[in-house]
C-alpha cells in the first residue's frame, strides 16, 4: 500500500477502506509518513468530506494508535460527557456528582487546557486539599464505592489524534466536520466509556458559530460512536451569551455549589437537567428521559445531590467545609460593579469577548505555561432578555489588579442595550439520538 | 504575513495577491515554509483552481526565484518550442534547424531527462563528435551566426518549480492545470525566449489523455505566457499512436535527416510545417502562417533545411558525414520483424505501451543512472489507418539482444488490426493564440 494512492484516491472523492485509515495512522503515528503527505490528505478531506464508515473507522484507528483506558473493573454502564466549549461552562462540576446521586457511575478524566478560564482540574483545586493524583487503582476503587471520581489525564491516548490536530492547526485544515468529529469522539472512546453525552455547542462563544455546523458535528458524533459500538446521544445547545452567571474558576465552583442546591441560575440548571436525564438513561437508571428528568431535580432539592458532591470532594482529598461556606473558595482583592450607561433591555452579550476579558483578568491560561488565578473572574447580573436602568449594575468584575480599566472597556463594547424588548436566547435547540 | 492564512485563502475559493504569492514561493524556495504547508496548499490549489492572474503571478515568481538566462545578445526575435511530451516525437531535430533556415535564431536549452527514449541531446550525440558542452559566449556567437545552437541545461533555474514538482509528485498534486501550466512556462521563461509555441499532446501517448484536457492546458499556457509579456502560441497535436515511424535515439536522427530532406513521415513532416509556421511568424519572419508555410516547404524540398542542419552539426562538432550516410549512425545488433497475424486495417497502435516496449529494449531511463543504448528502438511499418495482410511486417524492432520475446508479446497487443476500414486519427486537432 502506497500512502500516495490513498491520497489520490480521496482526491477523487473515493471511500477509503478501513484498511487504507488504518495504514494511513499507523503510518503516521509511527513516522513512516511524511507530514506532507498527511497534510496533503488533510485538505482532500476538507473537500470531499468523508462517509460514515470512513469517519467511525479513522476514529477506531485513531483510538487503537495509543492506549486505551480500562474500566471494566467499574459496576455499571459507564457514561462519559463531552462538551465542545464555551465560556463559564460548569456543568461537569455539577453533572458527576448529579447523576452519581443517581448510582450513575462517573469516571472522570480531565484536563488543564487552555483556555478562557481552567479546566474541571482547575476549579475543583479551588477547594483546598483536593487533588486528583490518584492510582488507577484507587480510582476504579473511588467510582466503584461513591459513583463518581476525577483523575488527571495520564497514559499516551490518541496519539495519532495528537499529532494530525497539530498538523491541522498550521495547515488551515482545522474546520471540517469529520476530522473534528473523529478527534472528539476518538479521545472518549479511548478514555473507556461504555457511553457518551454530548453538548454541542453553538453561537458566537462557541467553536460552531451556525446551527446548522453544530447540528452537522452532532449528528457526525452520535453517528460515529454508536457505529463503534458506544451509545452517543447529543445535546445542541446556546453558547451565544455565557452559560450561567460565573466565569471564573472559584466563581464557577460557587455557582456549582448553588446550583447542586436547587439555587442556581436558571439556564445552567436546565442544562444539566437535559444533560443529565440523557446519561442516565444511557446508564439505564431510568426508563426515559422524563422519568430522569423528575428524578435528577428531585436530588437537586432533597440536598441528595449536594451530599454526594461533598461526598466526591471528601473522598479525594478536599475541605468539604467549603461546600456550606463557600465565602472560603479564594476571594479577589477588588470587586467592581459595571453600571449600565443605558435603560433597555439587554440584547445581547458576546460570549467569546466576556471569556476574553476573563482572561485578561488572570482567569484562563494563554499558553501552556501561564499560571491560573484561581479567585479572578466575572459574575454577570444581567442576561439577554434582562431589563437594565441606568447605573444598574450589569457584573461585577473579582480582580487582583486595581487598574481594569481595558477589561472595563471590553466588557462595555461586547454588552449590548436595545430600547426593544429581547427575548432570552433558546437554551436546547435539538437533541440528537441517531 | 502567515502561510496559514494563505492557505486558508484559496482553501475558500478567493484570490491570491501577487504578494501572497510571492511570500508563497520565496518563503518555500528559500527553506522559511515547510512542505507540509505548501502540499496542503497545493491541493487546496487543486480543487480551487486559480484565476489568470494568480496562474501568471505564480509563474513570474517561480522565474524569479532562481536564475534568468539572457538572450538579448542574440538579435532577433527568439522563438522556443516546447512539447508536452510523447513517443517518438523527433520535431525539435527537425525544427530546429528548418526554421533556423528561414532567419528564426533557435537558442536551445536542452536536457536528458526521462522518458521513453533520450532527451534531444541524447539523440544528436548519436552523431560522432557532437557535444552540447559549451560556454554561453560560444553559445550567443553560435546563434547570431549560424540561427541555431544547443546547450546543455545549466544554471539554477526555477528552483522554486523543482521543489514544488518534487512535493507535488508524492501528493497526488501533478495533475492540476494551474500548476502544470506554470511549472512549464516557468521554465520556458527563464529560459530567456521571446516568443513560445507550444505542442500540447492528447491521446492514449500524452499526459493529457482527453482532448478538452490538453484545450484547457493549452489555453492556461498561451494566457500565462501573453499576461507576462511573452507572445505564445499552441497547438494541440495526436499521440493516441507515435509520431513519426521512428522510436528510438539514432533511428529519430535517421528520421529526422529523411525529414528535413522532404522524405519523412506524412504526420511528422505536417506536425512540423504546423509548428514552424507559427514560429515563423513570431518571429517576425513571415507576415502569416500561409506564408511561412510555404517557405518552410520550400526549403524542405530545396535542400535549405538540410544544408542547415549539417551546418548546426558541423558547428558543434558532429561528423557531417553521418547526414548523407545514416547508416553510419549507431546500428543495433538484431533487426527483428514483427509479421501481423491477422489481416485488415490497423485501427489502433498505443503509443504509451509502444515507448514502453522501446525502453525495455534500452532506448531510455527508467532512473536518472541508467545508461541508453543510442542503436536501439522501434521502426513501424504501420500506422493507423493503414492496410495490412496477414504475415506482413508491422514493424522492426532493433535490439541489442537477441530474445525479445517480451517485448514482441508487448507490441501485438498494443496493436489491434480490425475487420473494419478505420481512419488515420486526426493530427493537428486545434491552434489556440488567446
Amino acid at each position: 500500500m502506497r500512502m500516495y494512492d490513498v491520497i489520490e484516491k480521496k482526491r477523487d472523492g473515493l471511500e477509503l477502506t478501513s484498511e487504507e485509515i488504518q495504514f494511513f495512522i499507523n503510518g503516521y503515528t509511527n513516522g513512516d509518513i511524511p507530514d506532507y503527505q498527511v497534510s496533503s490528505l488533510l485538505m482532500a478531506i476538507y473537500f470531499q468530506d468523508m462517509t460514515k464508515d470512513e469517519r467511525a473507522n479513522l476514529t477506531q484507528a485513531m483510538v487503537e494508535s495509543g492506549d486505551q483506558i480500562d474500566l471494566s473493573a467499574i459496576s455499571g454502564i459507564k457514561v462519559d460527557k463531552h462538551s465542545t466549549g464555551g465560556v463559564g461552562d460548569t456543568t461537569t462540576l455539577i453533572l458527576a456528582p448529579l447523576v452519581a446521586s443517581l448510582g450513575v457511575p462517573v469516571a472522570k478524566m480531565s484536563g488543564r487546557g487552555l483556555g478562557h478560564t481552567g479546566g474541571t482540574i482547575d476549579k475543583l483545586e479551588a477547594v483546598p486539599g483536593f487533588h486528583v493524583e490518584i492510582t488507577n487503582d484507587q480510582f476504579i476503587e473511588l467510582v466503584n464505592k461513591n459513583k463518581v471520581a476525577v483523575i488527571g489525564q495520564s497514559g499516551n491516548l490518541t496519539p495519532a489524534d495528537k499529532k494530525l490536530y497539530s498538523l491541522r492547526d498550521v495547515t488551515a485544515t482545522v474546520n471540517s466536520i469529520p476530522l473534528i468529529a473523529s478527534s472528539i469522539m476518538s479521545k472518549k472512546i479511548a478514555s473507556g466509556a461504555d457511553a457518551i453525552v454530548l453538548d454541542v455547542k453553538t453561537g458566537a462563544g462557541a467553536f460552531m458559530k451556525e446551527l446548522d455546523d453544530a447540528r452537522d458535528l452532532a449528528e457526525a458524533m452520535v453517528a460515529i460512536g454508536n457505529k463503534v459500538g458506544r451509545n452517543t446521544m447529543a445535546v445542541i445547545s446556546d453558547m451565544s451569551q455565557p452559560l450561567g452567571n460565573a466565569i471564573g474558576n472559584a466563581l464557577e465552583v460557587k455557582e456549582a455549589i448553588d446550583t447542586l442546591q436547587g439555587k442556581g441560575p436558571d439556564d445552567l440548571t436546565e442544562l444539566c437537567l437535559t444533560l443529565g436525564s440523557q446519561m442516565v438513561v444511557l446508564a439505564s437508571k431510568a426508563s426515559n428521559i422524563e422519568e430522569a428528568r423528575i428524578k435528577l431535580r428531585e436530588n437537586l432539592l432533597n440536598g441528595k445531590a449536594f451530599d454526594h458532591f461533598k461526598l466526591f470532594l471528601e473522598s479525594q482529598g478536599g475541605d468539604v467545609r467549603v461546600a456550606d461556606h463557600p465565602e472560603t473558595l479564594p476571594q479577589a482583592a477588588y470587586k467592581i460593579e459595571l453600571p449600565a450607561r443605558t435603560s433597555g433591555t439587554v440584547s445581547e452579550i458576546i460570549a467569546d469577548d466576556i471569556g476574553t476579558a476573563a482572561m485578561l483578568l488572570g482567569a484562563g491560561r494563554a499558553t501552556k505555561e501561564s499560571q491560573i488565578d484561581l479567585a479572578v473572574g466575572i459574575v454577570l447580573h444581567k442576561k439577554v432578555g434582562d431589563a437594565v436602568g441606568v447605573g444598574e449594575s450589569l457584573l461585577t468584575i473579582h480582580a487582583n489588579q486595581d487598574s481594569v480599566d481595558d477589561v472595563k472597556d471590553k466588557l462595555y463594547a461586547s454588552i449590548t442595550i436595545s430600547e426593544h424588548v429581547t427575548e432570552a436566547p433558546t437554551l436546547i435547540y435539538d437533541t440528537i439520538t441517531k
